[in-house]
């Protein structure tokens, strides 16, 4: 396998839209920007968090050209590609390659349920060949809560053994901290990344590299801190503390739930623009959640 | 509402693939006349038998153009739009609008799981206003087996009322008779499909429209014929031989088997052709299903 060019903490980026719901593009760059000052070694934008499947195929290209062409460095990214076809898919995954990204996040197709591993193992092939670029990176995206349909240890196995060079890693957002014990230990050198900071200490300990959250929006240098100094004595201490912000946040649906934060950390409403089938927290629980986080 | 442009028996139309699994546009063209020959009243090009959310979505705008530039008539067709973007969703439903098609079918955005009420009468909401066309006729697709997420009844009633012009109908592949009998029974003049052809007479009865129905792909005329004679006195005989069809491939995925019989029928082993994730039927199962199928 090759050298991991993505490590550390990522940020699923919240995407601001506008109040005719559209990527609000200058306020995203500014706040990809912000992330990576902040504390973020880098972004996957178009992630679950960042509504990115709520984002359609011309969006995410476009904004992915307007983010490099602002200046933020292709090589920190990974952007989020997958889609339900191999077409689409590949027409998105293609595209980050070209521009030169870190990586690609990439999900198996969801549309259909209860699919084969030989399926899922053959649309991630297909993509890989269709985009036929060696600089292509692929990170799986293992979501079963959302996607339903996942990567199985099986097809990490195999897909690793057929595209050494081009799958290189995974973000595990099972929520089961078994099935991402069973990567780490089977896949030594592998790019694991944690989908929850909760499990960063972890993870680290048992040679992943890093973690994609969502809480990375919010908290991202308090994140850093705990990737930084993970071998200090103190570091479970630092990691409890980390879960506080977390546990503060874990009634409310996370995505309104960040943006509210935004919106009050800002002063700025249109952070709780979310593109349908989202909706923003109720008034009274939006208060609660602020009271918790900032509490 | 409006009066109901498309009714009787409509086919998802298979999508028959390249060897480099690209639709064969060609073929799909010819299928698609040869199914309007041979009994059915009109096509569901893009649906899920179709492959549909296989397919990208500048495929699928290519392929309808291409579809209703060989002659086929635009108001018999009522072609898949559903993506999990309201963005993808709006210009797919938009394109098909400005061709004149009969009506698009609609599946809610699919991604996020959980989801409430409110998020996708907003989501359907938004696409119509994006759209803003009145030619736009929205059939709802319910098919929660696949989807995860769904219309529920309160959608329906709040989605009727708030665009009656447009909100003209719905296929309901819930295979729950209980959720097709409450549509049925409380939206009177609801252009209503069943999912299933096994609902065909009862769906009738209560006032239904019709069935967009995988099995419309290898039986039409069968189908047809129950359509036009279902006030006959042994119409439930009639329905009792159309489930025997169903029955005999019940236990195969769909999609592969009926790519099966197309190829064993034509002979033209091109048919076989699926674009992962799915994946054909084992020799055995191909054998079975055929015996079974033809027997």
């Amino acid at each position: 396998m090759t050298q991991q060019p993505l490590h550390g903490v990522l940020s699923p980026v919240l995407t601001p839209m506008t109040d005719q719901l559209n990527p609000d593009i200058p306020k995203w760059i500014a706040f990809c920007k912000q992330l990576l000052q902040d504390g973020c070694t880098g972004l996957a934008p178009f992630g679950t968090t960042s509504e990115g499947n709520s984002l359609g195929v011309e969006e995410r290209i476009d904004m992915l050209e307007q983010l490099v062409a602002a200046g933020v460095p292709a090589h920190r990214l990974m952007p989020g590609v997958g889609t339900c076809s191999i077409a689409d898919t590949a027409k998105l995954a293609g595209h980050a390659a070209r521009l030169d990204c870190g990586g690609v996040l990439m999900l198996p197709p969801f549309y259909y349920k209860g699919v084969s591993d030989e399926g899922v193992f053959r649309a991630t092939a297909e993509v890989i060949e269709r985009v036929g670029d060696s600089r292509l990176r692929v990170y799986l995206y293992h979501i079963p809560p959302i996607a339903v349909v996942g990567f199985s240890l099986a097809n990490i196995e195999r897909l690793i053994a057929a595209y050494p060079n081009t799958v290189i890693g995974i973000k595990d957002s099972s929520g089961d901290w078994n099935n991402l014990q069973a990567i780490l230990e089977n896949f030594p050198g592998f790019g694991t990344f944690t989908g929850s900071e909760k499990f960063l200490l972890s993870t680290l300990r048992l040679g992943g590299v890093g973690t994609i959250s969502a809480m990375a929006n919010v908290i991202p240098a308090r994140i850093r801190y705990l990737y930084e100094h993970w071998t200090d004595e103190n570091a479970d201490q630092v990691q409890e503390v980390l879960n506080l912000y977390r546990e503060s946040t874990r009634e409310y649906a996370p995505i309104p739930a960040l943006k509210q934060i935004m919106a009050s950390r800002t002063g700025d409403a249109s952070w709780l623009n979310l593109r349908p089938p989202l909706i923003n927290l109720s008034a009274d629980k939006a208060q609660q959640l602020l009271a918790n986080f900032n509490g």
